[in-house]
C-alpha cells in the first residue's frame, strides 16, 4: 500500500546534525548550546530520583512545576493562570505543539502559519486532516503582511501560529502586531497557538511581547514554551503549554495519549530551580546578547550579509555575495568543504524562493566554538 | 465551535490515582510500583548528567541504548535487528503507539483492537481518521476468537493491535496464536502492532511470545515497549519500537515531531545499566510472581473470585458475589468507602457489558501495602 505521509522527509535538524558529525563540521545547525546549565539544577535531579520522584507524575504535570510556571507568567507577563486547569507540561515545545493542534484542528480546517516557519506545525496539522496555509512573511523584516492575513482568512480558519521570536529569523512580534491580530480575529472563532521557546531571549532591551500580556489574545490562545532553551538542557524535553481552561481540557484529551507524562525528577529538578533563583531568566538575554554580538563581528568581514537577530539564538545571513548556490546545496557545502554546518532556511517554507539566499547558524555556542567558525567563514 | 474529541473524556489513570489521593485510599488503580528501581541506575542518570549529556540525543535514540535494545532481542527473543534503520527510542511507549498509529492509519482505515483494551489506542486511531473496530475477547480467558477476527478483516483492515501480555487481564499469547495470526494476515496488507510493555513479567516459567519472535509477524509489525515496567521507572518516559527499516521511516517521519527526541541523560543511564546487568530481567517474573502470589493468597478468603494473572503487574476480580454496582461505581465506591482504588475493567470496552462485574488491581507494591489492602478487601 502506499505510503501515508509521502511528503515528509527526515527532519533538517537531524539531516544536518548528522552531516555535520559525519564530517566533523562545527555544528552551528541544530539549535542547542555548547555548555552547560547550573549546576544547582543538575544536583535537583539526583536528589529527586534519590526522593522516590521515579513513577508516573500526574497526566498535567507535577503540581510544584505547575506552580512555577504561573508564578513567572504572573510576573513576567502580568498574567494570571490557574494552576490546575491551565497550566499543562508537556514533552518539550514539540509534544505541546502537536497535541494542541490535534487537540481542535479538524479534517478540512484550515491553518495559517508563516513561512518561513519551524518544521513541525504542518505535519502535525496534515496528520489531522487540516489544511495548512503558508503565508510569507515580508522580507527583509520578516513581518506579518497584516493586510495578506486578513485577505486570508476564511469560514474554516480554525487557527493561527505565531511564533515570537520567530525562529529562524530572530524576529519579534511588538505591542502594535499584537493589536492588529487582536483586531483581526475579534468576532470570529479563530484559535491562536504561540510558540514561544526563544521568549528569554530577546535583546536590545526589548521586552518579549507574549500573547500572555493581551488579554484578548491570551483568552484564545495555546502558549507553549519549554526549559530546554533557557535552562541550556534541550536533551531533557520538558515543555509545557498554558491556556484557558476549556483550551486546556481539549489540550490534556490528546497529551493523555501522545505521552500521558513528562520525566518526573526533570519536572522536580526545574519547579525547584525556578523558586530558587526566579531572576535567573532576566540575565539570559544579556547572556546571549554578547555572543550575538560576538558572532556578528567575527562575521562582519566574511562575504555574508546580515541583521544582527532580535532574538532567538540564531543569526540569519544572505550568502548571495559569496555563492550562487541554493540554500540546501550551499548549507551541505559549507558543512563538507569548509567545516560549519548551518541551516538552509528554503525547507521551512512551502515554496522555496531561489532568490531567498539565506542560511542560519546557531550562536550558542562557547567563544572558541564561535571563533573558529568565524574564522573559517571569513574565509569562504 | 464544537469539540473536537467530545467522546474522550479524562483517562481512567488520572481520574483514579487523583481519586485516590482525595481519599487517602491506597493505590493499586494505576499501574507503577511503590519501589524504587536499581540505585546503578540512577547514578548513571547523574553520572551523565555532570558529563554534558543534556542536550537533544539523536531523534532515533541514543546510539547505546538502541544497541542495548538490539541486543536483548536478540538474545531474547532470536530476533536480529538494525540499530541505524529498525529501532527509536520514545517517549514512553505511549508515544510509540501514537506515532506507530499515526504514521500509517489513514482516514478511513480500519484498526481492529481486542476489548478490553488500553485507552490509548483508539484515540490516536480517530485522530487519524481511522476507525477503531472493537473485538471482545472471549471470556474467561481472555483468548482472541481468531473465527471472529477472520470475519472481522475488510480490504480497509490496515492494522490489528495485539497487547501481550495483556493489561488489564494478564492473558498472554501462545506460540499458536501467533501461527494463527500469522496464517489469517498472511498475502494481505494488514500491520500489526504489538504493546509489549509487560515483556519481561511473564509467570509459571512461560516464556513471553513476542512478535518478534516470529519472523513473520516481525516482518509487519511495529513492537513497541518501555523501561518504566521493567526498571520500576514509570517516571521517566523511555520506550522505544521496532520495526523493520520501511516501517521505521514512517515511524519517525512522525515520532521527529511529536516529540522528536527523548530526555539525553536517562537513556544513557539505561543503556549503561543494560550492559552492565544484562540478566536484571530474568529475575524480573519471579519477583513478581511472588507478588501476584501474596495479593492472591491475601484476597483468598474475600468474596473476589479470580484466576491468577498470567503476565503483567495486575490481578482482576470477579466482584459479583460482594456487589451489584456496575464496575466504575463499585471501583469509586472501594475507593472512597473502603481505602483501596482499583480500575473498572469496562471503561476499557467499547460495549460495557453489564453482566462484566471485573476490577483490575495492580499488585506491583511492597508487602506492608498489600498486606493492608488485603485486609481491606477481606472486609467488604
Ligand atoms: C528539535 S531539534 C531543533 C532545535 C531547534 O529548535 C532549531 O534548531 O531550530
Ligand atoms: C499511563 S498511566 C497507566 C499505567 C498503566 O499502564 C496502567 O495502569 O495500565
Amino acid at each position: 500500500p502506499t505510503t501515508k505521509l509521502p511528503k515528509v522527509g527526515t527532519t533538517i535538524f537531524s539531516v544536518m546534525s548528522q552531516l555535520a558529525a559525519q564530517h566533523g563540521a562545527i555544528n552551528l545547525s541544530q539549535g542547542f548550546p555548547d555548555f552547560e546549565g547550573p549546576e544547582a539544577l543538575r544536583e535537583r535531579v539526583t536528589y529527586h530520583m534519590a526522593h522516590g520522584a521515579n513513577q508516573y507524575a500526574p497526566m498535567t504535570g507535577m503540581p510544584s512545576l505547575r506552580e512555577a510556571i504561573a508564578e513567572k507568567v504572573e510576573r513576567l507577563y502580568g498574567c494570571q493562570v490557574d494552576v490546575e486547569t491551565e497550566v499543562t507540561v508537556t514533552s518539550g515545545a514539540t509534544e505541546a505543539i502537536f497535541a494542541a493542534i490535534s487537540a481542535v484542528v479538524r479534517a478540512g480546517d484550515e491553518v495559517i502559519v508563516f513561512d518561513p516557519c519551524y518544521d513541525c506545525y504542518e505535519p502535525a496539522i496534515e496528520i489531522n486532516g487540516g489544511i495548512c496555509r503558508h503565508l510569507p512573511l515580508t522580507l527583509p523584516e520578516f513581518n506579518i503582511d497584516w493586510q495578506l492575513l486578513k485577505s486570508s482568512l476564511t469560514p474554516r480558519t480554525r487557527m493561527i501560529i505565531v511564533n515570537t521570536p520567530h525562529n529562524p529569523s530572530g524576529a519579534t512580534l511588538s505591542k502594535a502586531d499584537l493589536d492588529q491580530l487582536a483586531d483581526l480575529v475579534r468576532d470570529t472563532h479563530i484559535l491562536l497557538l504561540g510558540d514561544e521557546v526563544y521568549e528569554h531571549i530577546v535583546f536590545d532591551d526589548q521586552p518579549h511581547n507574549s500573547l500572555l500580556t493581551h488579554a484578548e489574545l491570551a483568552a484564545r490562545s495555546f502558549v507553549v514554551s519549554s526549559f530546554g532553551k533557557t535552562y541550556h538542557t534541550t536533551g531533557w524535553k520538558v515543555g509545557y503549554c498554558i491556556a484557558p481552561a476549556p483550551l486546556s481540557v481539549e489540550l490534556r484529551k490528546v497529551h493523555q495519549y501522545l505521552t500521558f507524562s513528562t520525566a518526573t525528577p526533570l519536572q522536580l529538578a526545574i519547579a525547584d530551580y525556578m523558586k530558587k533563583d526566579p531572576h535567573y531568566t532576566n540575565e539570559l538575554p544579556a547572556f546571549y546578547q554578547q555572543k550575538r554580538d560576538l558572532f556578528c563581528a567575527l562575521i562582519r568581514d566574511s562575504g555574508f550579509s546580515f541583521t544582527p537577530a532580535k532574538g532567538t539564538y540564531f543569526q540569519l545571513v544572505d550568502y548571495s555575495a559569496v555563492s550562487d548556490l541554493d540554500d540546501v546545496s550551499f548549507a551541505r557545502w559549507l558543512t563538507v568543504e569548509k567545516g560549519v554546518a548551518a541551516i538552509p532556511v528554503s525547507v521551512f517554507c512551502a515554496e522555496p524562493n531561489p532568490s531567498m539566499k539565506l542560511v542560519r547558524f546557531c550562536f550558542a555556542k562557547g567563544a572558541d566554538t564561535l571563533n573558529q567558525a568565524g574564522a573559517r567563514l571569513c574565509q569562504l
